[in-house]
């Protein structure tokens, strides 16, 4: 209906919402249009509502101030509003995009959180108005990489997926690598160049990682996962001793977000993880982000390209709205239906059956019997040794650090294995764990 | 007309031409299709004819014998046949390609040279009879970067591509890297392990990624260039010392395919180049493919993948066969409009005019005055020199190898340098050039 009122000559009405760094990348993208752009037959935006937090603060580029309002429903509920884009990343983002749906209105959001946590009931409001949400923002910014598992690697089953998603702890881990500190003064530095915010834990925490895998697992493995069913653990208790060690292992440290399938089910998790260092993913530095995809057809794919900022983000919002527009200029109905989960919708794994290989450091008293009592506590565990290292240059006042490499092991397994050796008299201090992948 | 007669619920009816390698690659995998495939609404593929060079042929998987005909025409004329698949390669696919387009049948290929060298007249054709021609399969197989490249990209500019776009060379080079041997040595092994035909010279030579070079800057820059317009050197000369060299210079050599914007017009080459070492295009291996973007708007990009290979090329085409499907069921019009080249067509840069870094390298005699000699010879060129290697240990028989690497220079006076150099009486032998990218 809406379609054949719109005709194919007229300009597509866009509301946004919120006009920050994104948004505000968005209308450049859109004043300054690449030829790539104006390519496009039925690519006609016009701008016709912008939801603002502040109408007195001064902007760049510049907006007539009668787009401008405050009140993010009333760019939703605008008639002349075909397509609402949201940019916000705030809690209320919920009611204004589902209102846009419950109405037909087309969305593209980059709110991760959003989808992450509330995607289901949103898909299916799509679905139902005839409307479609699309969201390549939402994860590693202008990557394509939700339109190329769902489109490009349409023919493959994907068998696993293993993501640097979160820039931030990127950049963290590789200053740590290069020498500049340890956890406290890496962090400082990132928030310093603005790669960290003053309160760093959705990052640092692994949180922001866990909510964009949730996304990507939709899409390639069908689960129902949500943020919060992604097992994840952040990278505070890295230090640049770890980073020493796994270099001497062959390894590098990154946070990875890893999502394989399984007998039905999905491992989706979020963690430090040594990785071999002639992988791609190793070589991956600073604030930039990747995702190696293992295809059934394809095999191993790498994406790689800044997961955050201005433009990179604002490519993806109007990759998006281009896409939403030359679907609905061909009179097409929504893309929306294989997003909806059905039958072959799967679960998430717990942590405690995932197996992995693990690196465990101990700090240990130098006294006859030490390593023989840990091996005895892998070996009940039925945990198996492929390494140790141990050298006399480390030693420090009466104790000497201990690494041990395992073979693939149960995750509950070695945490049993973890607070035990913990236990022993001559271990000192935590027990530390760092998970392998060799990709 | 035609997607009303076939209204949604019934299948498409897909000719192939081909049941090669690729062909029975997408055979299998429209037979075992995945979930993601499945799920699809509008894809329902039924083959209708396949044309095989030989009938009697015993095949895997099997097909109904009726299927089969030698004749590709057949496959084109077939009124159940909707969609055609071309995956011979060969030269007549021009004829069976443009006459299925005539007749208003839209058209899968993963044929290259078809594309790089006839490509406007094929656009052309599709965009008169309202057809459709898609060919993501002959640019590194199942890595999607003609989709990103229109799609995903579409609000930028792109600035620069810089692509790994050949397996065999990039095998041979990874096995020269590793002490495998010389030129002679790591062809016979590519050939021995199948990734290299009996006569190389397509892959070697270059010419097969100048093709596919073609291709992704038509698309790119909307550039006319075809193959044949790109300059083109090959791995031939390339011998184990020169990696050696470049090692120590921090570089590894790579056969690159470069595109570049340039003033309104496109740098266009394929040549071994020397690049840094801990670039990613450095650190992928063996017979695999990467592309680096840079794009306006998400900075630098790459998408690295198997490029070849019967899975990995079918993916590509069966993604294609999904899009178009898709985009017929809802009755939408062809996509081919932003491939044809109109008034912002660009055109490629004579090598000539292209500046860059080089890497020289020329046997001497041990004797007083050769280095000054070089020296004035660039000095007179205007090429400026940013380091020097020679070394007594390298010493053989009375003559060293002298290495030197210079500043940003044209090619046209680089090349006038080199033979000017030939004639100088202490340097014996070639001197040899290899280009350096610093990404």
């Amino acid at each position: 209906m809406r379609n054949k009122e719109l005709g194919n000559d007229m300009p597509i009405g866009v509301g946004l919402i919120g006009l920050g760094t994104v948004g505000s990348g968005v209308v450049e993208l859109l004043q300054d249009a690449p030829a790539s752009l104006r390519r496009r037959k039925h690519v006609d935006f016009a701008l016709r509502r912008v939801a603002v937090r502040d109408l007195d603060k001064p902007r760049s580029p510049a907006l007539a101030p009668e787009l401008l309002t405050e009140d993010a429903a009333e760019v939703v509920a605008d008639p002349d509003v075909q397509l609402v884009v949201e940019l916000t990343g705030a809690p209320p983002a919920f009611e204004w995009v589902s209102e846009a749906l419950r109405q037909g209105k087309d969305v593209v959001t980059a709110n991760k959180a959003l989808l992450a946590e509330r995607g289901e009931e949103l898909f299916e409001l799509a679905l139902a108005n005839g409307a479609d949400l699309m969201f390549e923002a939402s994860v590693a910014a202008g990557i394509p990489i939700i339109r190329s598992l769902r489109n490009g690697l349409v023919a493959n089953r994907v068998e696993s997926l293993y993501g640097i998603l979160n820039g931030t702890t990127n950049y963290m881990l590789t200053r740590m690598s290069r020498g500049a500190g340890d956890y406290a003064d890496v962090l400082k530095e990132a928030q310093d160049q603005g790669y960290a915010e003053p309160d760093p834990t959705m990052d640092v925490s692994g949180m922001d990682a866990a909510q964009k895998l949730a996304i990507l697992c939709r899409i390639a493995f069908h689960c129902t996962g949500t943020g919060r069913d992604v097992f994840c653990e952040g990278i505070e208790q890295i230090e640049s001793r770890d980073i020493e060690y796994a270099r001497e292992l062959g390894y590098a440290i990154k946070l990875l977000a890893i999502a394989k399938q399984q007998d039905g089910r999905v491992e989706a998790r979020v963690h430090p993880a040594m990785v071999p260092e002639d992988a791609l993913l190793a070589n991956i530095h600073d604030e930039f982000n990747a995702i190696q995809v293992q295809g059934s057809a394809v095999g191993p794919q790498v994406f790689s390209g800044r997961g955050a900022g201005r433009l990179p983000t604002a490519s993806a919002v109007v990759a998006d709205m281009v896409e939403l527009v030359e679907r609905k200029a061909a009179g097409a109905s929504t893309s929306i239906g294989d997003m909806i989960l059905g039958e072959d919708a799967v679960a998430v794994v717990p942590i405690e059956d995932v197996q992995m290989r693990y690196f465990m450091r101990v700090l240990v008293r130098d006294q006859p019997g030490v390593l023989a009592g840990i091996a005895r506590i892998l070996a009940e565990e039925r945990i198996s040794i492929a390494s140790v290292i141990q050298k006399e240059r480390d030693f420090e006042g009466g104790s000497v650090p201990l690494v041990i490499v395992t073979h693939e092991a149960r995750e509950a397994a070695m945490q049993q294995a973890q607070q035990a050796v913990a236990t022993l008299d001559a271990v000192q201090g935590a027990v530390k764990l760092i998970r392998m992948e060799d990709l």
